[in-house]
């Protein structure tokens, strides 16, 4: 992960709002980010709105414009996604900016912590505290896709590659056993007797390597040779599951899990699944990590149904821009945002309609600035 | 679906346990279907053994021996399929014998009914009826991979090609209609307040056209075709959602589902995803679909941990000898299999670990053949 010079302490994140409710849930984690309270190594923060998303390209005709990538690599530290509205049919021409933009910054792991905030007043939830790592370069996602007629049918035929390589897969499987380290080493300081993973770190691997032997059993092997071959994960547990039985698991005992590590098409099913476990898709959060350039992105979509009511949840949101400042080496302040988003859900006094309640986006953005200061 | 002739009355069904607790499970369906009631259409049985496994492959040298194939072809009516292993590691020239079966016999559609029983007792289940048509024949599936060297790195990059025709998508859209409409019209004997599903039929069609607009937008188109184009679905609805959506609205809002469709891979995820809502992978039954054959398979694996310990569920692979009565023209025989089973499961008293109890496979069995008679 990439850190920033502590000289500096200035900020450039470039935000992206795209379409539907990401208008609405980027600009509230943006004054979370600006009422951070000011403790040791507080960033000053220089944002930059840029464009991109579907509705963007109906008026433009590009859904990512080049400034937009141009801006991001030379000026920016990291960069705060919305969400993205899909076309309710083919649309000629249009591509996911989000996609395209995973590709171009080279981010190559999307982050996505999955966790249950357990309310004093409600212990029969289901303990989750699950770290998925999706690889985010390849798969059926390089979009490598061509249609030709069957000529003696006259049908349509349709194709799409998908690409797993030993480089992607190796450098997303290190991530996964990085990250698998850096919990068990946060975990230390909490007393064993209130640590709910009490074993070894473990990292799980999805793959269908039962049915794609060379392709996923390209991931498996490299994910796999990635502990193998490094003494340093010794003390990580490594164990394999396959996609579908993945997802059953998943919901019948996630509190089997520690981090999950699969690739990029299976890793976007299992991470929405996930969040059907913690409540709602609304606060669950991920980043974009590259070697280069973090990008924060709630892992729900644009929801159009109740884009413009200042409905949205933004935890989700907020919670991915705590992401982007891990990522980029403040940690201190990433933990004070999760702690503050921790401490509205467990009142449960301010929640927004997907968690039952009846705040507004902005109420919620106020209760988690109010927690940052106390 | 396939008609036998009702004057023969006499069925030819293959028996392919395969490994694990496959070869507990068949004989406990063979078993119920032996002791079917002499009422209407009752046919009478010839069982043959057929052998298929990775098992038999680590003997044989093949998964699937020619002559399995061309008995089924021959000589059978239909066949049940009970589960095969995954090798844990890489094995040269393996390769999934119900992956080729699918494919040999043409069964284009795996048909796999997601029903939750509320018993009488417990009412806080939440209610489940949801039938997912999964396309059996291409996506991933086909199974053309290849791996090369980076010339430039070394480093080994594998891709595998993902088919989506257009024939193959309309024949399993069109399953889904009519499926649809069939269990309309079984809805229609029940007195609407007793009704769980109160609306029209639905089919929902599940797709990742927002990345893969080329394979899946031609699968979304085709399907969607299959009911624009003939006024014999007119009452049907139909309604969309991505895969990743669709996995977390199925355990956020399971009763918003009654029909859905989808290609290959997420078929086989979101039907064991399902199964995880209704109690245990060991109750979900599958049929394989074609115009001239139809395999019953339960839905999950062949389990080496429980293997050869009679504690297996058997109610899968009996409720799969169910669909495949119902698919080749018994509805009364296949409605006698159900409701034995939904007895057995709303009585609550004898159920294998999986669900809680401590009931063997062969005393489950037992209890469905009691029920049977009753
Ligand atoms: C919008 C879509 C292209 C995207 C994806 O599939 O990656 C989204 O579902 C996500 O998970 O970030
Ligand atoms: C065993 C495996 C090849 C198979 C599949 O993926 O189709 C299984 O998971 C299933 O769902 O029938």
């Amino acid at each position: 992960t990439t850190t920033v010079s502590r000289q500096a302490k200035k900020l450039t994140i470039g935000l992206i709002p795209a379409d539907g409710i990401g208008k609405e849930v980027i600009p509230g984690a943006r004054q979370v980010l600006e009422a951070l309270p000011n403790i040791e190594d507080r960033p000053s923060f220089n944002f930059i709105n840029l464009d991109a998303g579907f509705e963007y390209f109906q008026k433009n005709g590009t859904a990512l414009p080049d400034v937009t990538l141009e801006i991001m690599k030379k000026e920016c530290d990291g960069a705060l996604f919305g969400a993205v509205s899909s076309p309710s049919h083919k649309v000629a021409g249009y591509s996911s900016p989000i996609v395209a933009m995973r590709k171009h910054l080279d981010l190559y792991a999307n982050v996505r912590p999955v966790v249950s905030v357990t309310s004093e007043k409600d212990f029969s939830q289901k303990h989750v505290d699950i770290l998925i790592i999706r690889e985010n370069t390849e798969c059926l996602y390089i979009k490598q896709e061509r249609q030709i007629i069957d000529e003696s049918t006259g049908l349509k035929v349709a194709w799409a590659e998908r690409k797993i390589s030993e480089y992607a897969s190796r450098r997303c499987g290190k991530m996964a056993f990085e990250m698998a380290l850096g919990r068990d080493k946060l975990r230390q300081s909490i007393p064993l007797e209130k640590r709910l993973w009490k074993g070894k770190p473990k990292v799980t691997i999805v793959h269908k390597s039962n049915v794609l032997s060379i392709t996923d059993g390209l991931w498996r092997e490299t994910v796999r040779g990635v502990k193998e071959n490094d003494h340093k994960y010794d003390s990580v547990d490594m164990e394999e599951q396959l996609v579908d039985s993945m997802v059953y698991r998943l919901f019948r005992e996630p509190h089997y899990f520690d981090v999950v590590v699969a690739p990029n098409m299976y890793g976007d099913i299992i991470s929405d699944g996930a969040a059907a476990l913690v409540g709602s898709l609304g606060v669950v959060p991920s980043a974009n990590v590259g070697d280069n350039f973090v990008m924060g992105e709630p892992v729900h979509g644009s929801a159009p149904d109740i884009a413009g009511q200042n409905k949205a949840n933004p935890i989700a949101a907020i919670r991915s821009a705590g992401l982007l400042l891990e990522h980029i080496g403040f940690h201190q302040q990433a933990l004070c945002i999760y702690n503050a988003v921790d401490d509205v859900l467990r009142h449960g006094e301010i929640l927004t309609p997907d968690l039952g309640g009846k705040a507004t986006t902005q109420q919620v953005v106020d209760a988690v600035i109010k927690s940052l200061s106390t």
